[in-house]
């Protein structure tokens, strides 16, 4: 199913909102989901949308398919070995939309929950590091296998380094072997394992419960993480306490305080 | 039980010395060891007068009651709601002390095991993972519950963040599930997890064990280590290598190598 | 057996290449492999070497005699605090060189791969930390004693540190005590351990794994792995797309492209 045709018959991304929660399936199963450009534009897109989108309070990245998503699209990649300058001007341009829309992640207000499936491979593999929390289906698995085609995985290192321990990300990317879902857990890529009949039903109920938090203290509380992540300590406790105290001040710590003093549920204004 | 009575009555942070470890214990269980502005300063003042004591080689902290803390007092933050300021110049304050308690752990000279045997939520999850080693009892739970009240652990994230994988740190801090002492292992928040029975104990020896020690190694090595750690590489190597030289013209490590080819105890000069 | 001797005799340090695997193994065993300042050199210029060597690939570290590596050499060490400056000369370069060598380690353009099947102690550990991969017997273990003789592991904290979580660390710091197979794994400073018997076939195999990959491919991304490792997000992903289109632009991606649309083996031109 060729990229440009999806205007006219399915959309290669499907968005759905329901509560608060908006979910973004990828939906190119016969391609194995592969990130094309267009795919990439599409997801880029829905990314700005919902930054901007005060109902999305929680995003799910899931899958149409029994493949969560297997990269770059090895077909567009190949077909731009042809060109003049032997790809260089494609290759850039593809690298820097996939790295902009993996940024956009971390750098979205809202959280983001991946629900993998089934095989995630490299930038597949990324996309899925990339989200703030990964729920997986036992059958998932996780893969950087570009050494098997001459390419290392150098940008999909750039999230998995920064998920798991330095030797298990050189594993998984010298080797070029898949690792399970619990094994993915257990070096701290995923989150939680469910049976693969669960999936859906686990992201959704976590993120309804990201959703029915204060989206106030959710979003300033996910904006400093990742700044004071790569902070010296003292600059990091600066920012964190800046924030705190701005998150204090805010309607919604009142009310939650209150509500949770005098025994009730809060009524959250940020909603 | 006001803190401005602790003078008075039974202190709220008690204070003991036993071969060279000095056992803070948190003694506000009416107040689940609610970190109050005196507490904090209890705490803070305690930290200051060991970094000075040349007999204390060593520090535990541990708790009263069921709960190990329970974070900010939330009574205090609550009245402060009602100040001609909203509570901003209180907020302030309060995190300011918070943050100073909590690197203070890490810049103390001796090393800190926290000895966990219940509940330790917010600012007391970070408090635990502050400590240089945590023990825990097998009925330990950690938690960042601050969303339940519209207040995101913002600055519990900068030391959760900096002991545990950034996808742990972000489930707990956006769930706000509790992590029983088990699971708090496996992420790397524990070092130890032993019967609540066997807690004391347990920290008493690990912190026995350090105390036997040179203390002038000990002390280089923890402010080596924290120093180092942000560092790149080379820069690490170069602070590390000068920090090797200096322990090693210590008349401890000439006594220390010296007994060790005799086949005897050493006995450190630096006790 | 003096090192002075080792011209002469069995070298200290042995060397063996096929099919594009390097194998280094620590030859002192009397000394329990003891990081004498011959063994540092001949690690230092050995891995000069294979750097400038195209046919060389992967490289294996590995030891002769049931300790893998005990850290400096306590004899050498101690002979020199009779020294007119206490050793201070010595203590210097010492240092220096043992942390080039654990530099040109993640600084070599091929990957290393540890095969640790007894104890690697102090500077030992640290020998296996600081390679990319670690593979272990089940009777291997791992240690930082320093404490033992007086002397805090200062630079093998550096890579423990850089491997491992901070709590995890600071527990092989402060306790001395040894961490075995299983447990180096769980904290991450394995990655996969087998029956001792099956110790050198399974570190070969790895390593044969990846000397058949793109020798381009695999330097290009071990090389951007290390670099993007501490920067930024934003300018770790600029480092790391810039590789991508680089690796993508090369010969072996195109060759490694086509053969897998084509279903058929890939030949690497960087052999």
């Amino acid at each position: 199913m060729p990229d440009g045709a999806a205007g006219l018959t399915a959309p290669i991304l499907l968005r759905e909102s329901a509560g608060g929660v908006v979910t973004l399936t990828l939906n190119r199963p016969s391609a194995r989901n592969g990130l094309s450009m267009t795919l990439l534009e599409a997801l880029g897109g829905a990314l700005r949308d919902i930054a901007a989108d005060p109902a999305a309070r929680c995003v799910v990245i899931a899958a149409e398919g029994p493949v969560f998503c297997a990269g770059h699209d090895l077909k567009e990649i190949t077909a731009h070995l042809a060109d003049a300058d032997g790809g260089h001007a494609f290759f850039a341009e593809a690298m820097a939309r996939c790295a902009a829309v993996m940024q956009a992640i971390p750098a979205l207000p809202q959280p983001v929950i991946a629900a993998v499936g089934g095989m995630a491979t490299a930038a597949g593999c990324q996309l899925a590091a990339a989200c703030d929390l990964v729920v997986a289906a036992d059958t998932a698995r996780f893969c950087t296998p570009g050494l098997d085609i001459g390419l290392f995985c150098s940008t999909p290192a750039v999230t998995l380094s920064r998920s798991v321990g330095h030797k298990a990300a050189m594993e998984m990317l010298l080797t070029a072997e898949p690792v399970g879902a619990e094994e993915a857990r257990r070096i701290g890529l995923v989150n939680r394992v469910v049976p693969a009949a669960a999936l859906r039903a686990e992201a959704a109920a976590l993120a309804g419960r990201i959703a029915s938090r204060s989206a106030h203290a959710v979003q300033l509380g996910k904006r400093t993480f990742h700044r004071q992540a790569g902070l010296p300590l003292a600059e990091a406790y600066e920012l964190a306490a800046a924030a705190m105290v701005e998150n204090l001040l805010a309607e919604d710590a009142a009310e939650g305080i209150g509500a949770f003093l005098a025994k009730r549920a809060p009524e959250w204004r940020h909603r």
